[in-house]
């Protein structure tokens, strides 16, 4: 009866449910910018119309992080405004490249449900999927979370959870149209002579600087999403919630600890998939986030000689430098510092 | 003799006077992004290119709101440097849709003057016209401010108070050029299927959501509007000043309980009149904004069966949930949370 | 070996060393749009588009400012990753207006080396020069800085100290291309009726207002400019180091002193030239920067009746207003609260 979006609980969702997602939005160059300004961002792909010009695209694309938050945030008042918790992504497959002028709308199919155990939540799992003014797809992606129930009563649904993959198969993977890198670029553009060739899986890489979040930077990137969870943006209401303060987004972390990649990936110009996600800790204004990357698999991508896939394990931590690559333990657990556990394909030029 | 403005004090005005405003500022998609991501706007009509073709524009309008502070700021160097307080707005009408490009400039003329009791101050009453590259008027309002007097012992003026309507009525309300939705867009799409037939005068909606101001915010903010009220932007004046520190932009809560608003009328997309507005108490950083909504009145717009007129009163407090509609007593008097008291008209499609 | 860049130690340069510097940028109407609401500017050519085709422009062109610290922020990973200190500038010349749409690129070289006499440190001497995507300068400028020493026993460089100009030659100042003031503007719409021949050598002006350092603003505009500097964005290893908090970049400063002289140069659109500039204390979040100007000289322009060039000193300060315009004293020391003193040509149109 309310006029007003009172979220779902676990109750509402039923497998095969779709779900339209409300605002259509116009992703400009100032989205871009301003998404820059929030992590300094230097890949030389999404900063310079040039350089893009110069491997065979109309200009430079928006970043694929930008994109994935655009979607992840439309489906927020449909799905997880009473989330307890983001619990993982994957299978997420970046289709195209976006340009500045693009409208992307989203919407959602609910492919799996499962009581928790406690009686008070259940696990909802969903496939959103990004699409642009014709109507193609951008992106999709699986994520999984934990919803509260309406009623703790309420009997528990028949569970159905899907069979994901652990990694989107690099067979699978596409380069974004008319990107080429027959004509190698100067590496001093690109900031790295690094290429796809020089990596080998097991290689960790420390990426050596910190980002401090602030309390602005994170509400002004979320709303930049129009992603509306509420425990992002209300300190009046968090001061007697869980941990007695703001919670960070989890993107704007995984945007973090991208952008820092930069140093020791400088080439790793645009993501191919995501093919898993896991935050791990809460991160809050005032902490400092470190990254390291572990190179899992590299693979070559059929027909293509000028550019290779690599598929990166990006972990990132609060207040805690990675030279030693803190990590989880034999047992699975993760120590407090680390708040990020990410894994994707990026693409990168071979030399 | 200085080069340097030092404001002008009340007896610098005088009744007729007119003042053409500095600076002529183009307003681009930049702006209307940087205004997205300091509210979390999500009204569909200002997000999406598509969506604003689908109902006869020719791209998405920049935010009412935005062209209303842009405005307003360029009057503050002239009206306002030496202001104690913003009094009130009235008569205010929005013309055409701003759309990106447009460059903005505002003049206003002096229609009222009254000398305050206390000899200290007057009341300096403005009206205040935007107009764009044609010349063509774009919004026009009336505010008046309370003004410091440079000489307390300056003779009082002649009291003339000008007669301002209590709201615009209905039959003068614009919908903006070819903005028209004879073809209903999918309520999927602006996130809400209540429309103008959906709402009674009487009803009250508390929009449920809390938005936290931070000091960087606001101030990025007001500077995007290039409004120099000193208040707002000098903590070391300000920690010996009249609230220990920086006072927050009122137009900043008028655009966050806005953007609040959207849960709850999502289909308000676009605003037609300013008829009231008060800033009955101060904002600060640190301070949760929350809003609820009552409709005043429902008024068909002549000649137009695709939509209607809602007047609304927006109300937003500091620190308290709205769900009991915190309001002013029987004698008027605002209990110390409620902080804005904001009356428009809305168009709203009907369905 | 290493994939990351560690940055490079005194020992890493020697004169004439060429640098190519990452990333290529363009620069949209949204980088000057951020730029502008992160400092409140209000020069009107830059602000409005119809304002700058009056005086001779295709549209407003970027922030001169804004230029300078793209072109800097780019020289850091290669120069100054490791600087103790940023010590100073020169013969700074802007070439020719950017527009948004520009592609910025930035190459050094290596013009001077000092060993200092510590061991610990050296000073060196870096001529950046910024180009746009034909590959003309936009920008050129001197600047040097002291660089850490990998071990401090390594041998003393061959000292070689540039020989630099006290301020560039108002002789080889340029008027942008196709700016021209032959029919002047109305002085309501730049917002000063001062010009050129109003101003006089030895002429002090305080500008009056503060503008307070917000930790989110400060690192969003160096994350704009794409500057790597870790004392900025770093507040867990900062918390350790010499100040125990982020220092703030010191053209973030610059660009809020300059935003501050608006109020006495409004008509000082467009910087000619940086002639000196040096950070004389540091600035942290929660200073509040005033800043006054000094006219040092006045120059005509060959072949020009519509414009003249003042050499004008900006001193900011933090917590200190400037009413008494607070200054080094006579053996050239600066008082604790004089951060900025920045020497710079601007053109002004004649009246």
């Amino acid at each position: 009866m309310t006029k007003t979006n009172p979220g779902r609980f676990f109750e509402d969702f039923h497998l095969g449910q779709k779900l339209q997602h409300a605002t259509p939005r116009t992703l400009g160059q100032a989205e871009q910018t301003l998404y820059s300004a929030l992590y300094g961002s230097r890949f030389a792909l999404q900063a310079s119309d040039v350089f893009a010009q110069d491997v065979g695209l109309p200009r430079a694309p928006l970043d694929d992080l930008l994109v994935f938050h655009t979607v992840f945030g439309k489906s927020v008042s449909d799905i997880s405004l009473n989330a307890v918790a983001n619990l993982g992504y994957a299978e997420g497959v970046f289709y195209k490249h976006v340009f500045p002028g693009a409208t992307l709308s989203a919407h959602s199919e609910i492919i799996g449900l499962k009581t928790n155990s406690s009686g008070q939540t259940g696990v909802v799992y969903a496939r959103t999927t990004g699409t642009d003014e014709k109507d193609e797809r951008v992106l999709s992606y699986v994520r999984w979370v934990m919803v509260r129930k309406r009623d703790p009563g309420a009997p528990a649904k028949e569970e159905s959870v899907p069979s994901l993959a652990g990694a989107v198969p690099a067979a699978e993977l596409r380069v974004p149209p008319h990107l080429n890198f027959d004509t190698l670029f100067e590496p001093a553009l690109s900031g790295s002579s690094d290429f796809w060739n020089h990596y080998e899986p097991g290689e960790k890489i420390d990426h050596v600087d910190g980002m401090t979040v602030e309390e602005a930077d994170h509400m002004t990137a979320t709303r930049l999403y129009q992603n509306t969870a509420r425990v992002h943006f209300n300190q009046h209401a968090e001061a007697k919630g869980r941990f007695g303060k703001r919670l960070v987004y989890g993107g704007h972390v995984i945007s973090i600890a991208r952008a820092l990649s930069f140093n020791g990936f400088a080439n790793a110009m645009t993501l191919a998939a995501i093919n898993g996600g896991r935050h791990v800790n809460p991160v809050f204004a005032g902490d400092t986030i470190y990254a390291w990357s572990e190179v899992l698999e590299k693979a070559p991508i059929a027909h293509r000689k000028d550019c290779g896939a690599l598929r990166l394990r990006l972990v990132a931590t609060k207040d805690l430098p990675c030279a030693e690559y803190p990590d989880k333990n034999a047992s699975g657990t993760y120590p407090d510092p680390v708040v990020l556990d990410f894994d994707y394909w990026a693409i990168l030029p071979r030399s």
